[in-house]
């Protein structure tokens, strides 16, 4: 592949001051002087800044009037420069450390003449432990947890949506490479795959194919990969891959994913190996309806609630209700899962530039689940799925 | 592979009995009536389920004079099931839900009569939106942050250790299997491999060796992976892999672990591509003999800030010190980083039992990362390391 053809994921530092305005003007709203979020994927999406998370607190200080720090250990500190954070950093040494992380941040934040008295919005996702050393090191701060940086991730920029069709892609490619493992197998005979050999043979699929066309890969966990399911296994809507063979007449799930730019996309398609039962039919036919009549409810102006509950009135109304285990969705971004979601107790108004699930699942005790799911982009006149795959069953139908 | 020679990981009833007295002991002398966990790996611990996090929350409820309960959305229900969860397993519909998932618990807290005025320690790792759903839903409790668990967890049992000691064999064959990688490609006199490729092969020796030979294997993330950086890359402690391609003179490391049975190892080295360069020869002796006598100061009886002076003095003694970026370790066990740290600020005494990591490294820019790490158990005369892979740049060096 020539250099012309490679994909280049990097965001622009000028993308990161949109970013970081469309905070500002939010905070001014909520009546705060700043944000403090130590969100991985919020230190992503207001910097640029992507890392391991651990022990050790990585947080973004965005001021409303004022500048942008990122905190990062020591040990971090040369990767965020590599990646051209768009912040000024500051590091601390080590944790726990002599001296306190956050005390590296009061110090900065003092220096730039943000003194006592803050009205300081913290995200709701910090934990106790977390903001307990804020306090300490920050005392003269009011705090009040926010959720304005989560939202203001809703609506993607058109960078962002770039990536994640980007995902989408590959997300095709891997389910592609999943069939195709299994019909080879058909094909010569053989043992066929383990569910371990399969979400092997996707992931390396997805990774390979990234660092293949990608400049400046960001890697993210995971970066590609799946859960697979066969038979019975498929039951349990996030169990985890086993050993498990599969075997003639299996229902199997292939539920994968990868981020590019650490934006994530999931494709989900439900096959059987061989000529469908009735039951089989009767189940994927159901729920290729229910997703269909979802998509077609995700829409501008719409309640999440009220897409949730035209796609869930399929599978009841097909008198399959009690193997529902999960709602029609959720947001998706920087996140894998993230708000809003496509569930009873939501209110949020879809809008165009929102990426939200839409996976209708039904899961049989002892047989095996369904769920076909697409990455769906809300546009001005409804919604389009990003992925790809055909979705029905005669597509789905592997033969023996 | 016969049955006879597969390991079965799958820890006893008994085994959770034993966890849930240790720590319902310990409530007691913290005059706690009942602690709340939502910390995956605390769950694990407690009652044996593993689960992938989402949005969702999963719980534990343990009362000092009462019963262990485990709340899960209905989507987990079964799974926790059919991995047998010691606990009485709860279950609410569906996040955000019209009905709160906490509300579920409080229905069975206030069911099995643990009425209002309750002192209730919930794990510091809480989010403080979990924390406020928590307080919403049982507002007569008296709140107070804990650690209890989480110390609890420091001393492992001996199924633990056994657990440790499988994941070390794995993490050593997958050591071996980057390097087969690297000299295989030298042999052939073909391209070298990527750190992707390098990282795809070492993943995927851990997780099928786990498959072939286990029974029961518990999927956490990761299974088993790694860090790999070679040259400039390797020279950021935390950085990404990427699509670089060793190149003869190289500097390379296979920063690699897995886990067993939900418990982690860690076993890293520090390699050169071709005939070692007199700075390469310094810096690699150079944190051999600090891993070295940084292993020996891992004892019983010692502080860990004592055991990481002792380490880290004698790269500072050999004139590198600006080139450190990191403690000497953490503790191991259902998290890859977990408490105590081997840091100047954790003054906790080590004990028989404690898994560490022990793992000094030095990072000069622009040229390479040299880092030595083993998962070391602590016993009652010093210190073992679980992995076994040599660790002197004689046998580190891949001649070209």
């Amino acid at each position: 592949m020539t250099t012309a053809t490679r994909f280049t994921q990097a965001l622009a530092p000028e993308f990161f001051d949109r970013v970081q305005e469309r905070v500002r003007s939010r905070l001014v709203e909520e009546n705060l002087d700043a944000i403090l979020t130590d969100d991985p994927e919020d230190v992503a999406y207001l910097t640029g800044f992507f890392h391991h998370p651990c022990e050790r607190p990585v947080a973004v200080w965005l001021a409303a009037d004022g500048p942008t720090v990122l905190l990062t250990p020591r040990l971090e500190r040369e990767n965020a420069e590599r990646q051209q954070a768009r912040a000024r950093i500051v590091s601390y040494v080590e944790f726990p450390g002599i001296e306190a992380p956050f005390a590296t941040l009061a110090t900065e934040v003092d220096r730039v003449g943000a003194g006592g008295g803050l009205r300081v919005g913290f995200t709701t996702h910090m934990t106790h432990e977390r903001l307990a050393a804020v306090r300490r090191e920050l005392p003269s701060a009011v705090y009040q947890p926010t959720t304005v940086v989560t939202r203001a991730r809703y609506v993607k920029f058109d960078e962002e949506i770039a990536l994640h069709r980007e995902a989408a892609r590959i997300t095709d490619l891997m389910l592609d490479a999943g069939v195709a493992l299994v019909r080879e197998a058909v094909a010569a005979g053989g043992r066929l795959p383990s569910e371990a050999e399969l979400a092997s043979r996707v992931t390396g699929t997805g990774v390979s194919t990234m660092y293949a066309e990608h400049d400046n890969v960001v890697v993210v966990a995971p970066l590609a990969g799946g859960l697979v399911y066969a038979g019975p296994n498929s039951a349990f809507p996030h169990g985890l891959p086993s050993g498990y063979q599969l075997s003639p007449g299996d229902t199997f799930m292939l539920s994968l994913g990868c981020a590019v730019g650490g934006r994530f996309v999931e494709g989900e398609r439900t096959f059987v190996l061989g000529t469908p039962t009735s039951d089989q039919i009767r189940f994927h036919d159901t729920i290729h309806r229910a997703q269909s009549i979802g998509g077609q409810a995700i829409r501008p102006g719409t309640e999440c609630r009220e897409a949730n509950a035209a796609c869930l009135a399929v599978i009841e109304e097909a008198g399959l209700g009690e193997y529902i285990r999960h709602r029609q969705g959720h947001g998706i971004g920087l996140g894998m899962h993230e708000p809003p979601w496509l569930e009873a107790g939501d209110e949020t108004l879809l809008q165009p530039g929102m990426i939200v699930s839409n996976e209708p699942g039904i899961y049989v005790p002892g047989h095996a689940g369904y769920r076909i799911s697409d990455s769906m982009l809300v546009t001005e006149s409804g919604s389009v799925p990003l992925t790809a795959f055909p979705r029905g069953l005669v597509d789905c139908t592997i033969q023996l």
